[in-house]
């Protein structure tokens, strides 16, 4: 089944292998690689290089970051840093930053503690986020992690933690998204939406 | 909007420039890069690099291949070189392949004749062909373009340009394909099918 030249067939495996990615469209995708000019081709190469080289953690907030020292958001006097906004992931630092409504920083866990896929406290960023919290001058945690169970379990944790250095720890409203139906959110949204009702 | 480091970016960019491969799916596979150890992003870029610069076409059939001197197919004993496919690109190769009842050589075009998009004959291998069947030693050229205006129009122009060869120039039939129903059918093919129906 296979008719590729070697080169071209590895290129199509290195393409079938990005999650999402079948066969079908690493071919396409290869396919659409060759014809570039090549300088083109040498662009690609080089930015999955340069990522992989020159990205790392920020070494306050551990979100991804460019250089050494800290990142853009820690660096920056008009950021309020005595607000941490304790999020699994990178990206979703990025929706964060899309709300332009948040002006505090950030704590990026890189992932959330989930026993069924064997990571605990001390696989995640845990230790850096109660060393800052420690250092003092935060006044507020804000738990944002996902609304799931290990989301939940995760700000639980950290919520115990935390509490006793004195900071206010507290999480993200659970609701009915903005712009959706009432008859199509679940019991559980719902029943978080009523309990979280607030007075007009 | 920017919220990323420059290099991961970057990278994203360069993801988002593939076919069908928006803005989102172009973060999700330059995070998975990010993931993945430093040998694996290292393997990509190499793969890249390799098939861009490795690749180049079979000097008698046009198909791609690797190295100097002719492609696997054309240099295969237990190939019926008397008989030529003519087909618009390499991807049509393995399909006709995949088929395993081809037993003749290829040419591969490269394109086909579109005055919409400015392609004329010159833009195709096709001087190439005429060559091979100028050569002697061809019976019969198998026009399997695609069955579209433009497919249409390039076997036509390629059917009068060897014909005073004095090769046989044949067409892939038409007709309802395997497997599917009648009454799903377009109007052409069906047309089509009427046409070409044999005895049983």
């Amino acid at each position: 089944m296979d008719y590729f030249p070697p080169a071209l067939e590895n290129l199509v495996e290195q393409f079938a292998k990005l999650p999402g990615v079948g066969r079908k469209s690493a071919q396409r995708l290869a396919f659409h690689l060759l014809d570039q000019p090549e300088e083109s081709a040498r662009a690609f190469a080089d930015a999955i290089l340069q990522a992989k080289s020159s990205i790392s953690c920020c070494p306050v907030c551990q979100n991804l970051a460019q250089g050494e020292g800290p990142c853009p958001i820690c660096a920056s006097p008009r950021r309020d840093h005595s607000v941490i906004c304790v999020v699994a992931d990178p990206k979703d630092v990025v929706a964060m930053e899309r709300a332009r409504e948040y002006q505090g920083v950030y704590h990026v866990l890189h992932g959330v503690i989930s026993p069924m896929n064997h990571v605990g406290p001390d696989d995640l960023r845990i230790a850096q986020l109660a060393e800052r919290v420690s250092a003092g001058g935060v006044e507020e945690v804000i738990m944002a992690t996902n609304p799931d169970t290990e989301g939940e379990t995760t700000a639980m944790y950290l919520s115990r933690l935390l509490k006793p250095f004195g900071v206010k720890v507290t999480r993200l409203a659970y609701g009915i998204p903005v712009g959706s139906h009432l008859e199509f959110a679940d019991e559980a949204t719902l029943t978080r939406a009523m309990e979280g009702r607030r007075e007009m």
